[in-house]
């Protein structure tokens, strides 16, 4: 089975399906997210353990930040196949710095051995008013924060060995105040870590919507443009690699003022009736349902 | 490093050290504790996935359990090298199950290709007074609930491919109704996942007091009896094999009444100032501080 079947599978007795399951608790609503990273598919090589820690924390940080919540615990589940000090140091450290950060108070955990490095965080958070992905409105504004491509930027450094900058782009801000800051306002919101246009598909599935992306507007980083030799390189890094963790969210026009005083964002196009499709100079293209799949929900 | 090592070197930085993480919250507590299980370690030849979904729920819910907590929602990472329809559906049903009969109604989750089946449950709760393993005074009894046996018996049923009993055996009941009974007449409380022996060390070492077991009340299990051919060996499957999740509490002998309308158990000896003895006929002898060490915290 692909994991988006499996998915629909668990959501036949689970009610999955948003960046955190949301609990209704004494007039506000928790929030619990859980988050699996390993070796294999998620620590390339030159990757400090300072940044795995730190990336295992954000994962689910970055959930939290998606619908509007501010985190208040986190769990780390830590299998490795043995435990060396240093490295458990700096994974701690990397874990503490990026939680403590953004609230975290409590910590708790679990140790396991295990064949590969596996580490599983769990983010508890709270929202007065959750911002769900099913409440966009064709009409709305749809807007980022921050700038695409600084994660396949840093794939592209580690792959080059430039290993210093490559850690640097990889210990990506979770973007909680963002996240505080446009809940008022967002009518639907998640982060973007499977990739601008995976979730574009997945927030308009939600709500039922299409979208009409600006592809002039696109707040492509620094560094994905060095990175890229042709448009579609740019394309694919930016839009299809993933794993960038900004937030994507709509919002009623009216309120762009408002927001922007808030929070900063790029406005990149408009939420419609259906299809997502991109302007690009006198061209609307289909953007293809193409990103990572590794199964959020 | 050693597991406990680790554990010292997290605690530096994070409050760890009970069953749960422990969050104040408007008046009340949060609970948040995770627990991770894969093939290897934990799940035995003639495992079957509804019984790995079931315990998956279910060390966690017990974690919960130890702090005298209801829970409210569950989170699984789930990784596998592939994903058979089947399978996601019993271990799914295992989760839900498990979860649904303790009051859980929220589920989240994350889905990742990994070599090893590995599960990671995340379990939150609420505890209006959480029960922490440092507050047994010497004088107090120390009391179990259920019987001891019962997780080592299902191991050796595995062994001798008597699939059907150990998949009964191993769906074992988070004690969720006992600890919420417990939770005002308990002085200290913890699950016994790790065995009795190191979990009567672990709650000695919290509370920086001792044990005197007496060695004739223990509640060997049936089954327990049945595999063992000495009293070395049913010592070993009751006290030292773990996994059993039953619950090793203390309480003022003058609440003793009160807390048995409240919940069935056995009382098993006394707190004292020191030491970790047990009361054999005549004999005083020290129990060994020896059973699973997975790590929990």
């Amino acid at each position: 089975m692909r994991e988006r079947d499996v998915i629909l599978l668990l959501a036949e007795k689970m009610e999955i399906g948003d960046d955190c399951s949301v609990i209704p608790f004494k007039e506000t609503h928790l929030l619990l997210t859980t988050d699996m990273l390993h070796q294999k598919t998620d620590f390339p090589e030159g990757m400090n353990a300072y940044t795995i820690g730190w990336r295992t924390a954000a994962v689910s940080l970055s959930d939290i930040a998606a619908m509007g919540g501010q985190p208040l615990a986190l769990t780390v589940a830590l299998g490795a196949p043995h435990f060396e000090k240093k490295v458990c140091e700096q994974i701690r450290d990397g874990i503490v710095d990026c939680s403590k950060k953004f609230g975290v108070k409590h910590f708790g955990g679990d140790l396991d051995r295990h064949n590969e490095l596996t580490l599983v965080s769990s983010a508890l958070g709270e929202a007065a008013k959750p911002v769900w992905r099913g409440g966009a409105r064709a009409g709305d504004l749809v807007a980022i924060t921050g700038e695409l491509g600084r994660s396949a930027a840093a794939l592209e450094f580690f792959k080059q060995q430039e290993y210093k900058m490559a850690n640097e782009l990889a210990c990506f801000t979770p973007r909680i105040p963002e996240g505080l800051a446009l809940a008022p306002f967002a009518t639907s919101m998640m982060d973007i870590s499977d990739g601008l246009a995976r979730s574009l598909y997945q927030l308009a599935k939600a709500s039922q919507i299409g979208f009409k992306i600006d592809g002039g507007q696109l707040p492509f980083s620094v560094e994905a443009e060095e990175f890229a030799r042709t448009q579609e390189e740019l394309f694919e890094l930016c839009i299809h690699t993933g794993e960038d963790f900004e937030l994507l969210f709509t919002l009623a026009s009216e309120n762009l003022m408002e927001a922007r005083r808030a929070c900063e964002f790029v406005v990149i196009g408009q939420v419609t009736e259906s299809k997502i499709q991109m302007k690009l100079g006198t061209e609307l293209i289909d953007i293809p349902d193409r990103g990572y799949e590794h199964g959020k929900q």
